[in-house]
Parts: structure tokens; C-alpha cells; sequence
């Protein structure tokens, strides 16, 4: 038995943290959550379900519910439909914020695959944006807890005040790096927690337990952004299913870039200029950014800030008891940072 | 005593119905609608409070708030934040969907005014409108009644669906008066509704009063937009502070449309699909449209239909007993209608 065991664990090393084992455990869970997103996704109005489809259907990791279901089991929740239909509505929210993301930054890929706006136009992401915003608090109102109508439309405000936050601010250069992390936790943590800390309510548990979790799922959800902004730089479209070079297109200010205009001289601040706030870009620039990048380690450290809150959400788990929910988020925490690797 | 009712009779008839009556019961209650609004549109994000602050101070009617503090009072409310509160709620969802609507027609101009997105930009009047959303809901989770939360998040989706029903069925010539009903139905009738069964709600009325309130707006609602309608091209953008002629250069088929096509011959079928189906309009498209029109009666029986809802708003009011609040209220029906004159 012992062998066995050295084994696995020997083949869990050898193929790098993943988020297998937290599938294994809420996976039957999620097949649920994705039945409850096509059933409340029914319209009369054809092309809602059509758009909406094809945003589930581009997938992703489906991150934030699965947060939301493993939170639920992590304190006790064995059974029922709440933390079901409560994770269904936090995908809701993201999908809406993604739709209205996408009209925002113009985006033709994501993940890969044709952003909706591209195939149907803005203004029907616009408008299923709000269908599924609509949706999720009616879902939310059905589920009749105050609490998590709280969480979530707290959650809700923070983000778009965090879009809007970093409209203002985009292609600023001298953006610090503080006001940077301002936006990514309104505009990606903040719903990490919310998802998170809904799933601890369901369970009824003491306020210890919501904020823990609440803390866990912030953290891990900077940490996931940073990764995602080093990716941007230093992976390729066919690998990651996005296309590299996207943010730098877009003049998007990330770590990456507050970091290396911060360490470079006075031509390469111009470059940075020219390219990110002029939005002058020549064949070859996007090569001289990562090199620049290289130079200065900002991708390297951009993953140092991101394993910080990695360690403070493995840390915020520290609260619970042995648990296989638990070690499968304490796992998920070192795959959101591996993935940069 | 006699001859002096009689005289404000004479001019109360003179002037024509009005909204003064109404303005005059709730106008106290209406100002700290404003004061909420104001409040809660505060964030540290200055682009917020200054977008929002331009849609308010646009101004408009307040209608629906009014609703809601009209039916609030003729349900016997006299004193409290929640009506007032809940009434600040309606208006943030109404100028949410203002501000999505303007990125959708891509309008320039409303009630006279430059709209928001000509000013800021369609970026900010989407992401400002999920900010209003996010925050009435906020509100009304503050507010703390979940029967209020199912009103107002059902509203919103019916909303959002019927904008993109609308979509889906734009710019088509042979859409069905009863098509078109379904839309404005959802699109400005429900959240009239809505927002007046909320008033009863906060009352803690029997449910049928709720009902008859709800059916009260709904029918006001309806009334509204067909009028709305008319306006659009017989009136003029000095008098009404619209721009005449705008649902037709959009392309909009609304019922002065559907009638007109109905009652025309083929020739005039053609001008409408090349103006309005293939947006190919010349100098002297919208008079002739107009001329049409007046051809075949289509605007002066759409005002028809208008009144037959409007009957039915004022019966919906038969179970209250006699009452300031209920005579302005049907004083506002006749308001409405009588805008087409």
C-alpha cells in the first residue's frame, strides 16, 4: 500500500500541480451547476441562449463556481441545491462581466475562440450582459438569503467601479503598482471571494469560516491575475488558448509593464510611451517589450508578487481541519502560479 | 367658496391635464429622492458620480420614481426611507438601461442633451451603467425585503430580454403590432409597473393592491410609449426637447410604422423597407413618412390605442377609495396621452 501511495505521489509531482484533484471532488457538483446555467438560460429570445451558450461553451476553467462548490463541501455541505444554484449565478455575473469586458476592450479572441461581440456584435453583448445579470440576482432572490444577495451585489458594484477605475487610468504609464493591484482585486478578486464566501454561508458556518474563505479566495484570485498578465507576455496562442500579446495591443498597463518602466532608462521609458500610450506600435516592438521585460525580471517578479498572495491564501486555510477540499485548494493555489512556468 | 373651484376648474381644464398635481403630493418625497441618488452615486472613482450625475440632471420626468412614491402614499404611507429609498432604486435600474440603451442606438442626442456616450464614450456608459445596477441592488439589500428584490430583479430581466428581443426583430418592416407590444411591454412597461407595485409593497398592502397598482403602471406604461411613439414624428426638438425624426433615421419600427406599412399600397411598402430596412433614407424621406402616416390615420390611432390602455391604468384604480393620490393619478394618465396634442 505505502508503494502505491509513493507512486501517486511520485506521478502528482512528475505532471505538476493541477486542478484534477478539486474536479474529482465537486466535478459531479459542477455537472449540475453547468444544467442549472442552460435550464435559467432559457429565453423565448433565441439569440440569448445562443450567445450565452457560446460563452459556456468556450469554457474556461469555470474557476469561480467550482470556488463557490468547494467552499460549500470544505465546511460540510454534503447535499442540496443551494450551493448548486448559487454558483451557477456567480458564473452568471462573470459571464456578464466578461460580455461587457469584451465590448469594453474590443477583444476578438478569447480563450481562442471568437469573443461574442465579434460574431454578434456589441450591442447584443451589451444587452445579454444584462440578461444574465438580471438572471443571476432572480436566481439569487429564488435561494431567499440576504446574506448572499449582499456578497454578491456588493461584489458586483466593486467590479464595475473597478472597470471604470481602470478606464480612467489606462495607458498611463506611470500607473504605481498599488494602484495597478487596486484593479485587479476589484475587477478579478473581488468575485473570487464573493464565490468563495457564498459557499461557507450556504453552509451556515461561523463568520470566521465566511472570511477565511473570503480571504482565500481573494488572494488566489490576484495570484491568478498576475499569472494571467505574465502569461500575456511570455506564452503562446496555441498553448494557452489566448492570444499573447493582447494586452500589450490594447496598451494594457500590468505588473509586467509598471515593473519595467519602473527599472528602465530613459529610452525605454519612451518606448513604453510611445507604444502603450501613443498606441504606436511597429513590427517587432512586442519582442522588444518582453526583452525589456527580461532585462529587468519583471516577469520573474511578477510571479514572486503572485506566489505573496498565493502563500496568504494557503495560509487563510489554515483555520479548517484536514480535509480533501482542503489540500485540493492548497493545490489549486500552486497551479494558478504554475501555469506561468 | 363655489365659484372659486369653479375657476380652478376652468383653468385646471385650460392648461390641459398636467403632472403639477402629482408633483405637488409627492414633491417633498421627491427631493429626497434626489438627495438618495445623489448620495449613493458617490464613488472615489470620479468618472461615476460625474456621468451619472449628467443622466440625472438631464433630468427627464422622474416618472417612475414618482410611481413609486405616488402608489407608496395612496397605500397610506406617510412617513419612512424605504419608499423613498426604493424609489432612488427604480430610477438607478431606469437610468442603467438608459445609459445601455444610448450605446445600443448609438444616440447623440437625448431629451435635447448630448448623451452620455457622445460625451464619455460607449466604455463608460457600459461600465457606469453596471456600476447604477450593481448599486440599486446594493439598496435594496440594504433595504431588506426580498418580495422588493423579486419585483425589481424580475423587471430587469424582462427588460433586458425584450432589448434583445428588439434587436432581433429591428429594422423589419412586417413586425406584427402585437410583436411590438411585447416589446414595449418589456422594455418600458414592466419597470413602470414594477415600480409602482413596489410603493404597495413597502405599504405592506393586501395583494390586490399590489396587483392594481402593478396593473396601473403597466397600463400607464404602455400608454407612455405608444405616445412616445406618436411624439417621435409629430413634434419638434425645440417643444419637446427630443429629436424628432430619430426613431426613423434608426430605423425603428414602432407603430405609427406597423400601421402605416399595414394600410399602405405596395408602392409605399417599398419607401418603407428602403428607409427602414435598408437605411437608405433621402432629403424628404421622414416628411413623406409623416405624410403617410397622416394618409392612413396611423398616428392619430396609435394616441387610439394609447387611450384604451390608459383606460384601463385609470380602472385599475377603481379598488381605492377616493383620494388626492388617486386623482393625480389618473390626472397623469390623462397627461400622458394628451402629449400628442
Amino acid at each position: 500500500m505505502a508503494i502505491v501511495v509513493n507512486l501517486e505521489e511520485g506521478r502528482e509531482r512528475a505532471r505538476g500541480p493541477s486542478l484534477a484533484p478539486l474536479v474529482a471532488l465537486v466535478g459531479e457538483d459542477l455537472k449540475r451547476v453547468n444544467e442549472v446555467i442552460v435550464r435559467r438560460m432559457h429565453s423565448p429570445v433565441a439569440l440569448i441562449p445562443q450567445l450565452a451558450g457560446h460563452i459556456v461553451a468556450a469554457g474556461g476553467k469555470r474557476m469561480r463556481p467550482m470556488l463557490t462548490l468547494a467552499a460549500a463541501r470544505l465546511c460540510g455541505v454534503a447535499s442540496g441545491e443551494r450551493h448548486v444554484n448559487l454558483a451557477a449565478c456567480v458564473e452568471f455575473i462573470h459571464t456578464a462581466t466578461l460580455l461587457h469586458d469584451d465590448v469594453v476592450d474590443a477583444s476578438d479572441l478569447r480563450r481562442g475562440r471568437a469573443t461574442a461581440n465579434a460574431v454578434w456584435g456589441n450591442k447584443s453583448s451589451v444587452l445579454v450582459g444584462d440578461f444574465l445579470f438580471s438572471r443571476a440576482f432572480q436566481v439569487m432572490v429564488e435561494d431567499g438569503s440576504l446574506d448572499v444577495l449582499r456578497i454578491l451585489s456588493n461584489a458586483s458594484a466593486v467590479i464595475a467601479e473597478g472597470e471604470v477605475l481602470q478606464l480612467t487610468t489606462a495607458n498611463d504609464t506611470e500607473t504605481t503598482e498599488n494602484a495597478y493591484l487596486e484593479v485587479i482585486r476589484a475587477k478579478t478578486a473581488t468575485l473570487f471571494a464573493a464565490a468563495a464566501r457564498v459557499g461557507a454561508i450556504v453552509a451556515g458556518r461561523p463568520r470566521a469560516e465566511e472570511e477565511a474563505l473570503e480571504s482565500y479566495g481573494l488572494n488566489l484570485g490576484i495570484a491568478f491575475q498576475l499569472v494571467d498578465d505574465v502569461i500575456d507576455y511570455a506564452s503562446t496562442a496555441e498553448k494557452m488558448g489566448k492570444s499573447v500579446g493582447d494586452d500589450f495591443r490594447d496598451g494594457k498597463i500590468t505588473l509586467p509593464v509598471v515593473l519595467a518602466f519602473l527599472r528602465g532608462d530613459e529610452e525605454e521609458r519612451q518606448f513604453w510611451r510611445r507604444t502603450l500610450e501613443a498606441l504606436d506600435q511597429r513590427p517587432g516592438d512586442l519582442e522588444r517589450a518582453v526583452e525589456f521585460m527580461n532585462r529587468h525580471g519583471s516577469l520573474r517578479d511578477t510571479v514572486e508578487r503572485a506566489r505573496h498572495y498565493g502563500a496568504v491564501a494557503r495560509d487563510a486555510l489554515g483555520i479548517f481541519p484536514e480535509h480533501p477540499v482542503k489540500r485540493a485548494l492548497a493545490e489549486l493555489v500552486e497551479f494558478a502560479i504554475h501555469r506561468a512556468h
